[in-house]
C-alpha cells in the first residue's frame, strides 16, 4: 500500500475544480469531502472488496461501506454474479421480475414482524412510505420523530430547513430518543390524531456520541401503540442487516408494524423496502406508491443474493466480530496513549469522538491521520463495517487509528 | 413470433398468486397490470432491442419501453458496455466517480437553459428538489402545479390522496393546463408568496386525451416568472430527450429556470437529474438533498452512454420518424375500417383513445388484441416510442393495430 498523502491530489483537484461549475458547487449532499477534512479527496476511482481507491490512485482500508450500503465488500463475486445472470434478462421492465417475488417472499421469512414487501429505491421512499401507510391505515395524521433523527432528506425530514416550508412538517410532533415520558408527552398533546411513531434502532444522529436504545424505552413505544392504535415505524434504513439478520430491534423482542429498508439491502444496488405486518396489508393495497425504477430486477437478484451470502456465512457474526476487534483495539490504543475517546453506537456501526470536541476539530485530525495511513474513516458520521474485512485490513486499521489518535494527543488539547 | 394468448399464462398466474401474498397484492404502482385488460400478463422474463417476453415467454414488439426509461431499446450494446467498463471501477462508492463531472458537463452542454446539474433516483426526487429549490432562492412558499398533472407519486404529488395529509399540498395551488388566465388568476390570489410553477412539456395526463402546449401559454408562463420572480420548472421527468435533444420546450423557444430529468436519460438504469440556470445556482448550493444511491456510477455511465448514442444517430429523429409512421399507420387503418380514434400527445409518446370510451373499454380491446399479436400498449397511458424499433416491427405493429381496430369496432360501439 502506497502511503502517500490524504489530501486531494492533482487529478482530485482537478475533478473538484469542474465540478465546482458542473454542479452547483461540486459533490453536494451526504459525499462532501467538506464534510471530512480539510483537503480530503472527494472522487472515488475503484473499488473491491474491503478496499477502494481515491481518484489519484490512493488506496484505503473502507469503513465507511459508501455510507452503509456496501455490507459484504464492494463487487462480492456472489452479488455479481446474480446481478448479471439477471440482467442478461431484464432489469428495468415493464412489469417487475419474478425475482420480485422471490425477493419478497425471502424477506418476510427473514424479518420476523413481516408479512408483505414492498420495494423502492431511495431510504427516503421507505421512511415516507411508512408515514403514508401510518396515516392511511389510522386516517389520523400525526408522526412522532425523535428530535434531531435522520429518516431522509425530502421536505418532511430534512436536516436542513432552506426550501422546506411549514405544510412539510406540519403534522409532525417530536420526542427524544430514549426518554418515553417526551413520548407519552407528546402522544397525549396529540391525542385523537396518533397516527404513528417513527424510530431508529439507535440514536444515531450525526455529529452526535451515539446511544443505544434503553429497551425499556422499546417496548414502551410498543405499548403506547398498541393503546392507541398507532403504527410503530422502525427506520432500519441505516441499520438493517448490521444489527442482526432481520429487524434490528428483534434482539430486543420490539416488533414494528412497519420497518424501512435501504443501505445495505443489496449490496450497494440501488433498491429500499418497506416490510408490514399483516393488519397493515390492507391500506398498503389502497394507497398509490410508484416510482420508474423501483421494480428494476438488477437490485432485487442483489438482495436475494446478499441474503443469500449473509445467511450462508453468519455475515452479521463476522461483522460483529470485525467490529468487536476494531473497538477494542481503539480502547486499547487511547488508554495506552492517555487519549480519552467517545467510541459509541454498535459495533457495527461504531463513531468515534474526543470529548469536548464540539467542532470536530480533533476529529478530523484523527480521521486524516488515518486516511493518510491508508484506512478511511468519518469525522461527524458513524462508520460501518463489513464482512469483507481482514486481519491485514484490521492490522493496518488499528495501526493507522494508534498514529491518529498520537496526533490528537499531540494536537495538545488531551493526553 | 408465436401468437399465444395475450392473457396471463400459468407462470404468470403463479407468480401473481405467490406476489398477492409476499406482496400487499401483488405488483403495485403504474405498472400493475390491473390497469392494462383483463388477464394481462404481469410479469416480465426477458427483454432485448425493441422486443420482450413475458413470465410464460410471449413474446412483444415494445411500445411502452419501460414506462419511458428504454430510449434506446433494451440493453444496448453501447449503453452495456459502459456500464460494465464502469461498474469494474466503482459503483456505489463513498464519494462520486469522474463520471459524475463528465455528466454533469454534458448535460449542461445538451441542455440550453441549463447551467449546472444535479443527480438523483426518481423522477419524484427531482420534481420534489426543483420545488424546493424554488422555494430556497425565492423565499416564498406557493407552487402552481396544473390540476390532474402527474409529478410523481410522493405525498405532495400523489394523485391518490389516501395517507396523504393537508400540509402535503398546503403550499400548493392549482391552474390548468394551456388556460394562461387560470395560471394568472392562481398567481394573482397568491401575489407575494410565488416561488414557482412547475409545468408538463405537454399534457399528458394518464386516462385523458393529450394536450399539445400552446406556445402563447408556454411564453404566457416565462413572461409571469420573469415579472414575479418565480421560478418556471419543466418536469421534462417524461418526455425528456424523446421530444427534443435538450429540454423538450426548446423547439419552442421557452427556457425554464430548472428541469427535472429521469426515466429516459439513462436508457433503463436508475437516475434523475435536476438542470438548472445560474440564478439558481447559489440556492442549490444551500440546500440539503441526498440519497443513498444518488451518486452511483453506473447509471451516470449509462446516461453518458445514452446521449453519445443519441446525438451519433440523431436518435430523436430517429424516434419522431418511427413515431409518425405509427401514428399515421394507425389513422390510415382507422379510415379504412371506419372507426373513429383520438391519436393525441407526440408523435414520440402518442396516446390512442375512443370517443366516448370513457371506462376505458374500448381502449382495453384494442390493447388486448394488440397484445394477443404480439405488440405491447397501454389502455390508459401514453405510449414510448424507441430507436431500436425496425421496419419489421413497425409492420407487427400496425398489423396488429389494424386487427385491434376490427374488434373496437366489432365491439359494436362504432364503425
Amino acid at each position: 500500500m502506497t502511503l502517500i498523502a490524504a489530501s486531494s491530489g492533482p487529478v482530485d483537484r482537478a475533478l473538484r475544480e469542474r465540478a465546482s461549475v458542473a454542479l452547483p458547487a461540486g459533490a453536494y449532499g451526504h459525499v462532501t469531502a467538506d464534510l471530512l477534512w480539510p483537503e480530503a479527496p472527494q472522487f472515488v476511482s475503484r473499488a473491491e472488496g474491503s478496499r477502494f481507491w481515491d481518484a489519484d490512485g490512493k488506496e484505503y482500508v473502507d469503513l465507511m461501506c459508501s455510507w452503509g450500503p456496501i455490507l459484504l465488500g464492494h463487487r462480492h463475486p456472489v452479488v455479481e454474479e446474480a446481478v448479471q445472470r439477471q440482467h442478461r434478462r431484464v432489469d428495468c421492465g415493464n412489469g417487475p421480475g419474478a425475482i420480485m417475488v422471490d425477493l419478497a417472499e425471502r424477506l418476510v421469512d427473514v424479518v420476523d414482524h413481516a408479512d408483505w414487501a414492498m420495494f423502492a429505491k431511495n431510504g427516503s421512499d421507505a421512511t415516507t412510505l411508512c408515514l403514508t401507510l401510518a396515516r392511511a391505515h389510522t386516517g389520523r395524521s400525526t408522526i412522532l420523530v425523535a428530535e434531531g433523527a435522520y429518516h431522509g432528506a425530502l421536505p418532511w425530514c430534512n436536516p436542513n430547513q432552506l426550501g422546506v416550508v411549514a405544510g412539510d412538517r406540519a403534522h409532525l410532533a417530536y420526542y427524544r430518543y430514549n426518554d418515553l415520558d417526551s413520548v407519552v408527552d407528546a402522544a397525549r398533546a396529540n391525542a385523537g390524531d396518533l397516527s404513528g411513531i417513527i424510530v431508529s434502532p439507535f440514536r444515531h444522529d450525526a455529529g452526535f456520541d451515539q446511544e443505544l436504545p434503553d429497551p425499556v424505552f422499546a417496548q414502551g413505544l410498543r405499548d403506547l401503540c398498541d393503546r392507541t392504535g398507532a403504527l410503530l415505524i422502525l427506520d432500519d434504513v441505516r441499520c438493517g442487516l448490521r444489527i442482526a439478520y432481520g429487524s434490528s430491534w428483534e434482539p430486543l423482542g420490539v416488533a414494528p408494524d412497519l420497518s424501512a429498508w435501504s443501505k445495505g439491502i443489496a449490496n450497494g444496488y440501488a433498491l429500499a423496502a418497506v416490510l408490514g405486518s399483516e393488519h397493515v396489508r390492507s391500506a398498503a393495497r389502497s394507497i398509490f406508491a410508484t416510482g420508474s425504477f423501483w421494480f428494476s430486477a438488477d437490485a432485487m437478484a442483489a438482495s436475494l443474493a446478499t441474503l443469500d451470502v449473509l445467511e450462508r456465512d453468519d455475515g452479521v457474526a463476522v461483522m460483529h466480530r470485525w467490529g468487536r476487534r476494531l473497538w477494542d483495539g481503539i480502547e486499547h490504543h487511547a488508554r495506552q496513549r492517555g487519549v480519552a475517546v467517545n467510541l459509541t453506537g454498535h459495533v457495527a456501526l461504531p463513531y468515534v469522538t474526543f470529548p469536548g470536541d464540539l467542532d470536530h476539530a480533533l476529529g478530523e485530525v484523527f480521521a486524516a491521520v488515518c486516511a493518510r495511513e491508508g484506512v478511511y474513516v468519518h469525522p461527524r458520521h458513524n462508520w460501518f463495517v463489513s464482512t469483507a474485512l481482514t486481519d491485514e485490513d484490521l492490522d493496518i486499521a488499528l495501526a493507522a487509528m494508534g498514529r491518529g489518535l498520537e496526533a490528537v494527543a499531540a494536537a495538545g488539547r488531551h493526553g
